[in-house]
């Protein structure tokens, strides 16, 4: 098969550089382009700021930045641009880059919320991805949903069978969500933060459209009732979040365990380089998952920080409560983007 | 009036320090004995590794450590011990106490849940203090809560006049909750521990408790259904809590606001030293209270720490939601049993 | 006394919050002004985001900005103006400041290495004061050391007796001597940064100016060989330096104690409000001193913070080792700052 | 070749897993046995805390603890024995596996100072290997340097053809060099603790013993001045140190920076599986190495953790300062132990 061309926007940023690093001799994609600001054109990747373990992979450092031009990427054969742009500049390059043609994985917020474009965790909701049939542009855009939201709905999806009518969630999330330079140390350093901005409203209005319902033309959101507390605590990866359910009938403890343990990625994704052959990870000891061991989890390697650590499972009537540990990075970031074309691709929606 | 002679039980750890503190040129209480672990007996205090910002106050530091002996504790005129032993001391030493007259002050776990001693947060129920006359003994004891619910019931407190029904919480909690040496560094470093061993059924178990009806002389707890998580973070002080409350009835956020707002002391401790003015302060600003800035909340100065931070505030229907912060070692433990004693001694039930 | 009008530049930063507290009715000065950027012109003080613990004092909360305007100043009466302005901005504006009228104490680098501007660290050379009367304006210049600088020549100064000829520094800075926002909380959680930009050569040159000698009109720096290593480490405040001194002498254990443990303030500065009586706190304790615990040192309690910790003495021959702390934002910054305005006062050199 | 049957003393601790971790699939030797405290002993492997990124591998969680019994060891056919042992277990424990015939490879400090026991750093002082033919016992103990002058001599070493005089050292040490709890996080959080109990007099003494000249049968150690003290920070792996160097004679920047930029292994290593290619990684970038990205250096990927990064090259005269940061895990303890056992099968010293 012929490598599909690609392009990463916003390349020098955490997020960036994880896309970068999942881009190394990936089967499907060849990375060809990289973007970030202008200023940047012409530099070269290896001398960007290192803001992950690892740094730039050493396969890219001689790669010339190109300057922020959807035509000219088009113009080099980009098909498949993985964005990790600022919402403020997203909104615009974004939607450029679709009329040209390219077909845009993004980790930006900007159109998570149009109608026509889907939040894709494809473990939920792949059947969403049709959605992009009814862009009227030659390419589209797809999302991965906010990083928090990613690992609440990745612990719900094997509870949904049992229905599901009120979460109630208080995160712990690491400050890498928040991008370079993101918080000040002096912010943060023996601290908690109790507010993140526009996280919560995100979370309640994704959440309910990733686990919505495809009819047609147009996703029907849950009605599920969501209140989530987004709070900022001084770990660098991994966004711990408690959770409260509550079902609409009376389950057991042993019915939800095995709903966890026995999840396995739905075979619409089984296979894909990204997709984790255990998407949940479930924890028997008491006190984990934890962000400073769990964060790198899912088989095979490709797939690692892909798969959500669950535990401390309780089960209490119509009640559930558990933790869920995401990688905010991987699997609430680049991880879901890449996950998303791998998709888009099996399912004939790019050609290189 | 004469001071009344008071001991420090287990004074070398970060709850024993705080104790200390807070007895220099206390107005009712005279410091006269110290005890730690026998292997103590006959140190003085100043040789003491310091675990509190400030140290031991340096006119204790010639106070030499007496046995762990109770009859030799009442034999040299102590009349009120505040305790801050491990639960597994506590068991034996503060029964023993109160056998010989000593009235105990407990920052222990051992008797919170026994039917003839107060779980007393004076400003919830300061009539259950009346219970310790059920006690068959000379002396008697008396508790405070554990740090986490301390905080979650001062919270509640202003809301409970609009009936509550069920709560959901989640606690951020301050490595000096587990003492000294507590937590080895290995494992908060860079971390958050989504377990903290025997917690959530205490906070449920004392609240349920504490918030209850003293009906002639058994206390009849509260049926509020309550869910809480105990999960710790990498800070130093401070019990920050995300906490979701369902009520009775709806209530709007002027309403629930005006209570918070309002909230003073009640009279019956009014103008104790330790009683702060304001026992809840409300916060505007969006992302407070975070425990590096408003741990220290309470006047007057005797009464810092004794304050309890609330914010983010949200009202939907018959849902309230709020983050409410506390001083685990003042308002949670040492400052708590202070109290205790100072409204003990108001209302006749000490005496030099 | 009828008190000094006088005017905090820069007030909203890390260092001009401490400037502000340490401003609360101090004996001397009145704080009647305050500026920062010409945004905040016409705001209040008390809508700045809190910085240190305690905030903007309250007294303070209703005091509205100024303009960046030194003539405005002037004309309001403003005698005196603390600077906590970054260094861009400093240039012109302490300048101009000194042409009309106005004696600036200034935490800026700008001028200290100005021949005529004296960098005070009045235990050391109060008599670099008398600089001022070289310059050529109505007001003068003069500066405070950079934070690092200050806690090295303080630890020096009871050693300068033996002949110092060689010093070896490595530090381990605190976060906030970065200013707000500084650095990356991704930069610096769980991490060593073993530079700061241009910290090692000012050590060098201030440290060579400070224990300089004044001779007529110009000051002769130290022909002391200077080598520091100048590196961040994850602690809020407090920068702690590990410090080798090659004296021009074999000295003992003994007589090196005896200096630092008999170190007084000198009788120029005795007395005054922000002077600690005694300067260096010298540590028995192997493991002291400790950020967390030891940077509030100094009495009276107006002195807090100006007291710098020492401890490890080690002496081998003409070898002496130890490692001292200090509080960056208070003895490094504000702090020193406000004891040489109250020196210059007492010798004359403001007036109302 | 047939493998070496090896065992694990005292795998449970931090540097125990780091050992099983390089054993896996190790070319020359099977981990076959394992020891840690007597109450272990019947357990199996996999129900260990975990105290490592990656924990104990999977293929070793069925393995069940031996008692800690050297005859039982050496019957099973063990002859290598990989010791993490704290200092008090190890004195007794690694004599007498010698003595049974079974060649110990240890971290513990026991026997560093031993006469007959080198403290074995190959590319330095592969010579040492040799006195363990002095050792009277049927097998021998080789050790590996405390963690902290692992990192120091390594960057020495390009060093030492100039002729060093003298070494004056500030460490920036991370918490898991003091092991499992090891520190209470509230000694260390947010705070740096100026002394590790024992650790500058380890640093000195083995310093001139690993650089020292091996003669006939007994290492004359060097004469080297050396001053270091002895820092711990809040970081997790790597130990970060300031070096501060003077020289017999006078060098150029450019052939210091050659001496570290060319260094590679010496032959008499070259090849082995835990020998980085090259030990020393030279940093131009003026900040690094920084623990947080620079502690996981070393090629091939089983050598990962054994190369020492070096930065800040300064030359003055006759005086070099430096920066080097090294795996206090890997290159200072297991991996270090490991190398040594390659070595030792190398030269023959080793048999099935």
């Amino acid at each position: 098969m012929q490598k599909i061309k690609c392009a990463v926007l916003g390349a020098t940023g955490v997020v960036g550089q994880h896309f970068l690093r999942l881009l190394v001799d990936h089967p499907y994609f060849e990375l060809t382009s990289i973007c970030a600001s202008d200023a940047r054109a012409g530099l070269a990747l290896g001398t960007v700021k290192e803001q992950v373990e690892g740094g730039v992979p050493k396969s890219f450092h001689q790669m010339i930045f190109d300057p922020m031009d959807v035509t000219g990427l088009a113009a080099k054969g980009v098909r498949v641009a993985f964005s990790a742009l600022p919402a403020e500049v997203a909104d615009k390059m974004e939607k450029e880059a679709a009329q040209k043609g390219i077909c845009v994985f993004s980790n930006a917020g900007s159109y998570r919320m149009d109608e026509q474009v889907p939040i894709l965790v494809p473990e939920i909701n792949h059947a969403h991805l049709q959605l992009v049939k009814q862009q009227k542009t030659p390419g589209f855009i797809v999302t991965n949903a906010n990083c928090t939201t990613t690992g609440l709905v990745m612990a719900l999806l094997p509870i949904m069978p049992f229905g599901i009518r009120r979460i109630i969630s208080a995160s712990y999330q690491a400050i890498s969500g928040a991008g370079y330079p993101g918080l000040s140390a002096l912010d943060i350093l023996g601290n908690v933060i109790p507010y993140i901005k526009n996280e919560e409203p995100k979370v309640r209005r994704e959440m309910a459209k990733i686990c919505g319902t495809l009819t047609g033309v147009a996703i029907q959101p849950t009605d599920w009732e969501i209140f989530a507390h987004c709070i900022r605590v001084q770990t660098t990866i991994g966004h711990l979040i408690s959770v409260h359910i509550e079902l609409e009938r009376s389950v057991t403890h042993a019915e939800v365990k095995q709903a966890l343990v026995e999840f396995k990625s739905p075979s619409v994704i089984a296979g894909l380089p990204t997709a984790p052959i255990r998407p949940i990870i479930f924890n028997e000891e008491i006190d984990r998952p934890q962000p400073r061991y769990d964060v790198l989890l899912g088989d095979p390697e490709r797939a690692r920080g892909m798969a959500v650590a669950i535990g401390r499972l309780e089960v209490e009537d119509r009640v559930v409560r558990l933790v869920t540990l995401s990688n905010n990075l991987v699997r609430g970031a680049a991880g879901g983007s890449v996950l998303n074309a791998e998709l888009a691709l099996r399912q004939g929606l790019l050609s290189a």
